[in-house]
């Protein structure tokens, strides 16, 4: 089986991030993983949810949302529909809680960053790079926050960092970071959040149009963590250009 | 390390299922995980969604829901603030996902199956007792089908079933069908939904607290396994009864 | 004319009470009138609404709701839709109302407390059922209140009880406690709510399918009363079990 | 015990009806029940709803709201809370009903009227005033498909004649027509719409201060029948002017 | 050119206000212009909204809306469709803007005038007539703070009026204060509000079926300013009264 | 006074098109004025609003939206909020009619052209931008459906174009084309939407800390005409490119 863009089957896509994308925000990444392309904005706000104040600790939050036409065909917007859909509720739930697990809240204090990912255009794999995207728009921001010196122990915030890919399997082929067209023809569908140092945050495979037994969920963890590797030496490279 | 109950770290809590517990539905269970008690109804109507019309092939959508004072404190209802939030809508799409895993759709013809979760008392694991108690109502309604012969070949409706069940590690210690108790205490939670062949539908990680490598992720997956199997044959038996 | 169960014009279907039937709630009480059966609970919640905060002064209020197939056609949820139908607003304000009539809120000093009814099965008379298995909820409540000694005045916080029952004119015939099919069939409608002492505390009479004589609402309230005073004795009676 | 105004307890306030009011609506009154002033108008509209729709049979909807300042504080609009509220929906769930039980829905044909009632002015029985000025902007629409000849049957179109009024008990005394300052420190309140032939369509009876006995209910029953009996008169002499 | 109650271009429709129209508010205006019928009534509130608090100014803020029969056809109500319409929070903008210049918010200390431009019967320039109105009332309630001496200086809270008209271009000539029927058919529409002064406040004049030239604005411009200069003579005369 | 960028009163920021900045949408340009950066895509779809069915022309909306931290400090997402706020509104509203004047509808046939405006930076002047870049993404469409021929007559949909810019008096000097520092500063505000012949087709001035006399009127339409030549001729060769 040939990929569209005659990718190995455990090959990423070429990524890119763009730091300081925008101008207002603290931290403010552009990454794209091939066609796919999401603005993250990291912002940093004094203050906590009501129900954690007075705890000491911060938070980490984070909010995903697609551009109407970001892809094939238009999607309507949440706000005109006056509501945020399921998909977009789940995705910005995973998107915090694999950005929350890189914290020390004690030692961020009171305050909190906002994560807000926006995909200008999609083509599969939106939310994974809307995590890799987010760890160095949250590193920037904790960077400024350092500079700064407005958290507790500013120099302890960050305890690790975090990457997210996509797997599936396509015609009986493990496939490493999905397309939108290989993930329209999967028949299992798994994203899966590693640290840098090749822990799992995160696991979430589905098999809506097949089941799967553990060999295939065994290669796909393999072909995750693979690419989660790379991309956290990508993130590095990034980071310190 | 002992739990709540005293139950060996691999054993489910007792598990019930009444059929036939409300009187409208063409399904209709209660299911019982320990304290966990799930009212699961499934709805037969005509037709299909929109999005579906025309394509010959049926549909199963689910809505997960909680009573306000199902918990220790009460939640305000959904419907008095006006929307329905992230948690909910998550575990929506996760149910719908996992029973419509078991259909064919062409031979259901153009009918729909609503399934309704609603959590009357919780104790942890009511997405996985909606998932083990909503597929036995499945079956009550695809039975209903069958008798009245309204779908295109009631024989052949239901291809597989579906079980779930919790896992977690608490203080270290994988255990199987996390109590609330246990739940809160849990560094890693996991929620796992198997066929009744041992396949795997849905796998999802999370470690909020703590990060997992792969020896605690396999250990995990055995656990799920070892329970879905157990929880397969409850449901056999409550449908044979 | 027959009833479809043979009961007589005057006679209520079975009732019964199923006190603690969930564990979480200060006071849980499953309620049937024949084959309605709601599950009402009473919450306690330290402080009061906005507007009367400062007042010395506790609250009670209530919120009715409908699992979507507790009728012979699902329902579409409230929660879905983004609103609270005016069906559901007129009966919690209703049951509410009622409620409110039994308390001395100085001795509750500022504490709520909450009556959710949901109701699981409905067969006509779910509003009625749910203020006489709310009241019995309330005291349960109210009781427990009273053993944490949280209250001004514990002792004196119930000064009355209520219960409440539908009566209304199918062919002609003045019927109490209408099931569903008679209710359909009915030309006048009439809920009404009464204390444990035969006073009105509320008298809700509808016809618009017809409309009615002095005659005929007095032969309805003397049904009322009586339907009633059994009501209140049944109550009394599940309370000391 | 004097009244504000010194009127008799079993009196009316003055009562007036400005027919044509306003000039687009096929049916416009405006009622005035003393200081409480309620524009009512129909607007008759093809076709019916669609749950309606091939039964040839007609439809009566009526919507009810306040003005932000008809009261004495202002209160937020309900357009801008984004919903309608329990007390909106209630009575315009009451208009709706009381109208409905005038016509004739057949010889309507599958028409809409909708009856708007905007109180510009609220001092007491805002929903007795809108029912009684509703009638009467409802026979003006009524003429005017009569005089269209757009109904099957439009001669026979309205079958009776609906009023409403409101009456209460303060401080002991049952009163007719409470406004306001009586209104709100009335122990029992009722509202009561009766046909032109003095038949009972709705009794509202509610004693969230105190309870009510049946000679008390009795009185106040009385006093709403003889109220009703004077507001037919005048909205006949109100429709042949 | 005929217009269609034989008015010159340049002549207003009949102006009256009605001061005192209702009796709770603090300001309380019903303005006619022609058949257009607006009810403008101010409320005084202690308090500013929460991002002007600690500022010692204060705040006028304004909500427009129409019944629902106020025009030809019936609109359906915000309330009931649950969110505000896009044309009617542009006005309510504009309206807020044009009064909010009239006034020094230092002098009126922290309280808030909340303008509410209810129309009861449309015939265009609704929103030139609230502005126009919503003065008069303003001043009114201005005066109920005078002379309760509630401001920090009351005497200087009012700094200068504003009047609004609409102009138009309907079949190449130029027309002021377009009735419905003139607005349906213009290519270019204007609304104008300038102060007693005779200078600019807002100027907003919209093509959407024709362009225009420097030589129709201004020739626009210049009806605008006469008209408003009247509607300043009228509003004088009003308050004198 | 010297500008922040020391352009001249009556200068243009600089201003860039990039076209196909993004890859699904017929249309799609990112525009540049100085540091505001907004993403304008036009989507082609088949059919017309309802209210537009059958009458053979075609239809152009707009919507306008800023990602929350485009600005200095983040703004809330409207989509969570539940609802579109007035400036949204007022903005998309603007856009929607002036690039309507654009089209001759009848040649474009029943097809609807959807312009999405995403502020992804915001420095003054974002709805100017997106109306001078959605022309831009607007003729692209056209140019698609041209190629295509899904219109009924593609050559003649375009009649003219348009551009707009943003006047403004800052210190009592007429500038053109403010940024967010001379937008804040400024005494009254001005944006103009000009055709590429130079006549009008919006003027919108608003004087919230000010009001403005004729003359200075003039001085900003004199601005206006000529910012708005300059970005027509940038148009042309953008699209020539």
């Amino acid at each position: 089986m040939t990929r569209p863009d005659n990718r190995a089957a455990d090959a990423l896509r070429p990524v890119t991030f763009k730091r300081n994308w925008t101008m207002h925000a603290e931290g403010s990444v552009l990454v794209e993983f091939g066609a796919t392309r999401v603005l993250c904005t990291a912002s940093v706000e004094t203050g906590v949810p009501r129900w954690r104040r007075g705890s000491g600790a911060g938070w980490v939050t984070a909010e995903y949302s697609m551009l109407p036409r970001a892809t094939t065909t238009r999607g309507d917007r949440e706000a005109v529909r006056g509501k945020v859909g399921g998909r977009t509720h789940e995705i910005s739930r995973l998107i915090g809680r694999a950005l929350r697990s890189c914290l020390d809240f004690k030692a961020l204090g009171e305050n909190t960053i906002m994560i807000d990912c926006d995909v200008l255009q999609a083509d599969g794999g939106t939310r994974t790079a809307a995590i890799t995207g987010g760890y160095v728009a949250l590193q920037d921001a904790v960077s400024w926050i350092t500079d700064k010196k407005i958290a507790r122990k500013p120099d302890r915030i960050l305890t690790r960092s975090v990457s997210a890919v996509s797997v599936g399997v396509v015609k009986g082929v493990p496939l490493l970071d999905l397309c939108y067209e290989e993930d329209a023809a999967a028949d299992v569908d798994m994203n899966v959040v590693c640290t840098g140092d090749g822990d799992f945050v995160e696991v979430q495979g589905t098999g809506e149009n097949a089941v799967f037994d553990r060999a295939r969920l065994d290669a796909m963890l393999d072909l995750a963590a693979k690419g989660c590797k790379e991309l956290t030496g990508m993130q590095v490279r990034a980071l310190l250009s």
